[in-house]
Formats: C-alpha cells, sequence, structure tokens
C-alpha cells in the first residue's frame, strides 16, 4: 500500500459534495484598496463589527467562571445573584464539571418558563436540549431526522446555506419550497404541495420541514397565516416542523409583523382539535438577538409531541459529548434578563432598547434607499439582521458574469466591494427565484458608515446600471 | 400517513445500534442508602467531585469574557495581560464574535510554541485544529476517516468507549487490538496485524488506527517501544495514527514512564529515514489534566503530513460551526502558564504541584490495597485519574450474574455498591480479554475518604469472594 494513506480521495465519500462556500470575494483586494474604510455586511456578526456586550450577560458569565465575583461589587447584584444560583445547580456546585448532557437543571427550568410566558402554554424543562450553538443543534436534529441516504428535508428558499451543507455531509439531500418575495416573503401553500410531490417522484422522501423565522438572509416575519399554512402542511404529510427561531428577539414592526412561535400556533391549532400530535422542534441561540454572543456557543432544541423513547435514545447520542457551561450561561441570561426593581434593570434595558432602535432605523434605511434606485426593489426587513434587495441585473451584465463562470448578482457584489468597499454576498449563496439576483447585506455596522456608504452606493449602482445597459 | 411521523423506527438508522450506556448501576437505590457518604469513582470528572479549579486558569477565562477585568486589581496581572493578548487577536477585538473556525490565531499559536517545546521538533499553527473538547474532535476525525459504512477503525481493547460509539453511530464499525496486561498494559505487535487481517477478512477494511496514551481506563502510559511499534505498524499499512493524549499531563513515574508524544517518536523515526510520510493526528484537551474544565469544552486535534487538499476541505466542513471562546481560552491557559517570574507563578505551581502529587500517591494506595487481596490484582496506574483492576471472579459469581443476564464485573460492582457505597464501572464497559473481570475506579476523590473506602471495600471483597466460593 502507498502512502499518504488519507487524501481527499481516500476520506469520508460525501466531504467533496459540500457546498457552504459563503462566497468567493476578493477581500484581500477589497482590503488593499480601501483599508479600513472597508464596511462588513457579509456576515451576521454583530461583535465582529463593533457592537457592544450587553453588561448584564457577560457579568453573569464571568461569575460563573470566577465565583469569587459573587462576592464582589465590581458587578451587578443581579448578575452575583443569578450565576450562583447557576453554580449552585452543578455537579460539584462547579462550572468546571461536566454539565449533564441536556444541560444544566436550572437553566432548562428557566428556558421551559420563557417558553410559557412567550407562548401562553407550559413548557416542561425535560423537553429542552441545551447545545454549543443552535448550529450543533441543527446538526443533530438532521442528523436524526435523516432516516437514510438520499433522504430529503424540506427547507426555504432562500434559506442559510448551513442546513443544504449538512444535509450534504451526511448524505441527504434538500427539497427547497420558494419564499414569495411578492407577498414580503410569506409562504405559499401550493408551493410545499409541488416541492413535496417532486422530492418523492424523485426517490427523495422528505423526513421533515424547516421554517428560519425570522428569516436570514431576507429579514423577513412570517405572518400567522404562513405558519398556519406550514402547521396544516407538516401534519397532513406527517412531517416534524423544524421551526429555527434564533433571531426572534429581532422585530422592527411588532404591530404588523409580530414574532409568533410555530410552538403557539401548532398548540392554537391543536386546542381547537386540529393538528392534533404535530410535532414541533424550535431552535434558539445566543448568538443571534440582541445579545449577539456567537462566541459562547449556546443554543438550545425543545422538543414537543416526540416520543420518550426517541427522546431518550437521542439523549444517549448526546451523552457522547455536552454543551459548554458558558454558552449555556449565556443562554441563561438571554431568557433570565434582569426584572423591573433588579439593579441591573435599567442599564439592561438601556442597552437592548438602543441597540433595537438602531436595528429598526437602520432597516428603514437601506430599504428606501434601495427602493428609490432604479432596478433595485427591497422588501423592507421586519426583524433578524439582513435586508435582501432585489437587483434587476441587466442581460449584458449576465452575459459578462457568464463569461467569468460567476452568477449575474456575484458580478455585481464584485464590482460594489472594488468599487465601494462594502462587503455583502450574492443572492446566489441562498438561493433565489430562476433568473432573479439579489444580495445579502447586514444592518449591523455604525448607522453613520452605513448612510455613508449608501451614498457612494447608490453613484456605484447607477453606473453599473448604464455600464451594462 | 399517520402520525407521529418521528419515532424511533423512523429515525436515522443506526441511532439504535449504538451502545454507549457507560452503566446500568442502581445509583438512586445506592443513594438512599448511603447518601452522602457515597463515593463517586465512576466519572474522568476531578471537578465534579470536589476538586478544585486552577485560579490562573479561571482568571484568564473570566477576564477574557468580562474585559473591565483586565483593568482590575482582583486578578493576578499574569492572567490580565493574557486575556488582554487574546482579546486583541479577536475578531472586533471580542469575545463575542464568531472566532475563526479553527480557533483563534494567537491560541493556535500558543499550541503550536507548546508541541515544538514538548517535542523538540517544529510545529506549524495552522496544522493546529480546535474544537469543542477532544470529543467533538474525536467525531469530526472518526467522521473524516471512515470513508463509507462498514468501514473500521482499530481501537485498543480496554478503551474509552466514545470510539465504538461514535463509529457505531456513524455506520462504521470498529476493530479492537488488545493491550497486553501482563507487560503493563503495553502493545503487542503480532496482535496488531492479527486484528488487521481479521478486519480485512471480514469485509470491515480499517481506516485509521487509535492509540489512547496515557490510557483510560487502564491508567497506563505506554513504553517507547509500543510506541514505536505503533508507528510502524500504521506506516506498514498506510494508516493515519490518531494519538488521544488528553492525559498527557497526568504522568506518575516519569522517570520509568514517561509520556512521549507519537508525533514525537513519529519525527525521531523519520529523521532516521524510517516510517517517512506517517500521518500522525494528535489530540488533547481542557478536560484532563490538571485543569479539569471539562465543562468549558476545549481541545483540539494537530495534523501531521496530511495533505493541504484534505485539509483545506475539513476546514470548509467545520466552518459549518466553531469551537466555543471559553474552552479555547481553558485550551490557552494550559499550553500558556505562568512562566518563572509572572505574579500567577507560585500559586499555579503548588496548586498543580498538589494535586498532581496527591494523585501519585492515590495511584500507590489503590494499587497495593488492591494487590493484597486474593483474586484482585492491579497495574499501578502510572498516569491518567484511573486504576483498571482485575478481578477473579469466581465461577458461581458468573452464574449468577449470567441468571440476571449480567456480565460478572456487573455482578461484583452492583454489590460493592450496595454494599460499600463506592460508585465504579464494571470492565465489560470498556472492553476486556474472553472470560476476564476488571473494574474501573478514578483516584479522584479526597485522599482520606478513599482510605476509608479501601479499608471498607476489602471487608467487602473477601465476603463476596467467600460468598460465591
Amino acid at each position: 500500500m502507498s502512502l499518504p494513506a488519507l487524501t481527499l480521495e481516500s476520506a469520508y465519500e460525501h466531504l467533496k459534495k459540500v457546498n457552504f462556500t459563503m462566497c468567493n470575494l476578493d477581500v484581500a483586494g477589497a482590503k488593499k484598496k480601501h483599508g479600513d474604510a472597508l464596511l462588513w455586511c457579509n456576515l451576521g456578526n454583530p461583535q465582529g463589527v463593533g457592537q457592544k456586550p450587553i453588561t448584564y450577560n457577560r457579568e453573569v458569565m464571568a461569575a460563573v467562571t470566577l465565583p469569587s465575583l459573587i462576592e464582589s461589587e465590581a458587578i451587578s447584584k443581579t448578575a452575583r445573584a443569578r450565576a450562583a444560583e447557576i453554580n449552585d445547580c452543578l455537579p460539584g456546585h462547579s462550572s468546571g464539571a461536566y454539565p449533564p448532557t441536556a444541560g444544566a437543571s436550572v437553566i432548562r427550568e428557566q428556558i421551559a418558563e420563557f417558553i410559557t410566558a412567550r407562548d401562553g402554554f407550559k413548557a416542561e424543562s425535560g423537553d429542552v436540549f441545551m447545545a454549543n450553538g443552535a448550529t450543533e443543534a441543527v446538526q443533530n436534529l438532521m442528523r436524526l431526522l435523516v432516516k437514510q441516504d438520499g433522504d430529503s428535508i424540506m427547507v426555504p428558499c432562500p434559506h442559510f446555506p448551513l442546513y443544504t451543507g449538512y444535509l450534504q455531509y451526511i448524505g441527504a439531500t434538500y427539497a427547497s419550497y420558494q419564499l414569495d418575495e411578492t407577498k414580503a416573503w410569506d409562504v405559499q401553500e401550493a408551493e410545499l404541495h409541488r416541492v413535496y410531490n417532486e422530492a418523492i417522484e424523485q426517490g427523495h422522501p422528505p423526513r421533515g420541514i424547516v421554517v428560519i423565522n425570522p428569516n436570514n438572509p431576507t429579514g423577513s416575519v412570517l405572518s400567522k397565516e404562513s405558519l398556519t399554512v406550514l402547521c396544516r402542511f407538516a401534519h397532513a404529510h406527517g412531517l416534524p416542523l423544524v421551526a429555527d427561531e434564533v433571531y426572534q428577539r429581532n422585530i422592527f414592526e411588532p404591530e404588523q409583523r409580530p414574532f409568533i412561535a410555530v410552538l403557539k400556533i401548532a398548540q392554537e391549532l391543536a386546542a381547537q382539535g386540529e393538528c392534533e400530535g404535530l410535532q414541533v422542534i424550535s431552535l434558539h441561540s445566543a448568538s443571534k438577538g440582541l445579545s449577539a454572543e456567537c462566541g459562547r456557543r449556546g443554543g438550545y432544541m425543545h422538543f414537543h409531541n416526540i416520543d420518550k423513547k426517541l427522546v431518550s435514545a437521542f439523549d444517549d447520542i448526546l451523552s457522547m459529548g455536552c454543551p459548554n457551561i458558558e454558552g449555556m450561561v449565556a443562554m441563561s441570561a438571554i431568557v433570565n434578563p434582569p426584572r423591573e426593581g433588579d439593579d441591573a434593570y435599567d442599564k439592561y434595558q438601556e442597552e437592548c432598547g438602543s441597540l433595537l432602535s438602531a436595528l429598526v432605523r437602520k432597516a428603514k434605511m437601506v430599504a428606501e434607499a434601495f427602493n428609490s434606485w432604479e432596478g433595485m426593489s427591497c422588501v423592507q426587513p421586519a426583524g433578524a439582521m439582513y435586508a435582501y434587495p432585489k437587483i434587476e441585473v441587466p442581460p449584458k451584465a449576465v452575459a459578462a458574469a457568464a463569461a467569468e463562470g460567476i452568477e449575474g448578482d456575484a458580478l455585481y457584489v464584485n464590482e460594489l466591494l472594488d468599487t465601494v468597499g462594502v462587503v455583502v454576498l450574492p443572492g446566489s449563496v441562498f438561493g433565489q427565484m430562476p433568473n432573479t439576483h439579489h444580495l445579502r447585506m447586514t444592518i449591523l455596522p455604525d448607522e453613520k458608515e452605513l448612510a455613508v456608504v449608501l451614498e457612494k452606493w447608490a453613484v456605484f449602482h447607477k453606473e453599473f446600471m448604464a455600464k451594462y445597459q
């Protein structure tokens, strides 16, 4: 046998099938040209572009790690009390011990209380399974749902490519249902049936359906009607409904487009005798929302109507690892914030409030700009941290892109990067209707910088459209 | 289609094949009987049984989380400087941003320097990939090595069941090579060839070979001869050699049984023109050693002689998630401890020294006790945190166990738990030669409590042997 033994050819057979490249932008070139003026609007990574952490969250985490802080005046009483409560429930009263596989008991209880208060239906801590970020939860869940190679999971289009990439990695596939851009990215019932039937015909039986709400990359928040359609569809076809709700805290138009948990809709329907037994698996994260603690890797999944035998077998699998304690504490801080009267309350409210109101202003600002340009339109983001404008890329630009072996939106995004110095991602990374073009930009950077960039971008856009007329 | 859709039957096909149950002991019953006197010697979870964390490690972690501590006199200057250095290298200078997939650059460099200093051969930070604990690294690695269903990985017997459990989960299998108990659990060359050929014959081609050194569950440290045999064998058969070295810091007889990294042996052989190109993948963890930060989930793997194309494809897969920052910082604290002259140095030395010397005394104490009892013998642990004594379970006891559907060692362990109130695990969890019986106990609890338990255990042992004579 000849060495070396382990190569790309001899390794795991599905390794090469995965397409998770977020984009091939010439960022190095742009850095050289634009230096520090380069504006990063490519990743949902708030603290990576200057967002400050919420003080209370960090205080709780630090005091769990260094219990001497619990006796210190350096941090808020609220945080000290919460850290003490968490440490008390841990094995050996130490954050250095292995926590239970499903998460620290007191934090699972806090999560159940949070869900109960949010939806008005009682949630049980035993149904909560914590993870190293919602990403790990998604991966474990996809592996659980897919029975065998070639099975599929239904995912929205556009969508964050974690689902599709991981499904390819485990030898499964996906069937994407298109969201309706003309209706603020809502769900179309006929489209669900079409995609389901097509997947069955092609020998890729769906094993579950994913909804991402608020959505990444569109920044849309689904209507109650859309969520009801999804519940009825999932129930009719016997599919577990996976509700990726990691952006639930970032809601910009709470009156017109409130966040409603899939779990709540499912239970309301069941209370009316409809969709009984519908299986819902909900995901939440410490990386998103206003806390934005991406580096902590905290998240959870919550099981509804899942057979106890399956939950127990799944728990056995999870027991081969466990979630990290700081990610759990970050999640705890999010679901158990300071209450009125707590010494950390005012600062917490002020920090969260100013982050949220800035997002609301920025969502409006970018949508208004895009909608005022010829050949560009944008559903105003109602949540999350993204805008997903549509670009009418001229046929000549599409042809020029094709000559380079890229999509029309990638050409636009590359030229935008070079000319204006703003990093965004082409819609082809997330999926879009054939012959349409989009880009995803985050609305995370500083408002003033964003405003300056939009002015330059307007000029670029006009020139791009003229150039390829 | 009838609901519910997702059941144990409809879920992932390999879910039910996994055997990772550590043991089915009646711990609830024992708790009732023995109360707080119950001695937990079942899990390698030091801080779960009262071990105190190393102060310096916790200070660095807390200051990365709460940067205001970097300006505070409450913690050591050393920790403050180290935390500042880490925060400076993070995206957005924030531990709340997504860290790079492979780990924070400055920590990967510290790890490379640690390996270089340890082995005397230059390591590169680009070959270091951090993970949410060595467990996650093991899982990602097994998935990478196994090309397709039915392939095998060679693992030692006895071994920690993470490898076998995870291999079952991904549809692969394992081929175990027996360590030689009569030679302090060293590796037998003929056994490696026998197992390899058998796996090939049975249609389970080995895709890699694992060595665990120091070993869990035996507490043994492999001789240089054993490690050389492994390198030559792996090279001859073109197998990547996975070196699980998470216990490398816990060495009890550094003169007679020093820890030598597989990577060092491989490079020494290569320098002599032997085993050139041998692929070594080494694992380390923040959960073990003296730091014992199990809850943090920190660890890394280091690639040696692995094709860059494969490393790049693997990096793409890893980019679907990322390691948590606190686990990384824990790992940093371990590979970059206080140096002479640092203000944290003396305390650090004292804390580590007293933990290690207690382990050395306890290893001797338990082995001496076991070796003085009739029908029990024990290779004195030379490292890690376990003893793995052999019990001559009388045939009558084996028959009584069989009548209950359990192994003879499980019967012993159950009766020990009930009578003495000490929780240990039967050898059948870890693997053992047919018709031999063992148990694994940790040597983590307090010395005095351990001494008291051993006295009671001696009485129990005598009675057990007499009862089944």
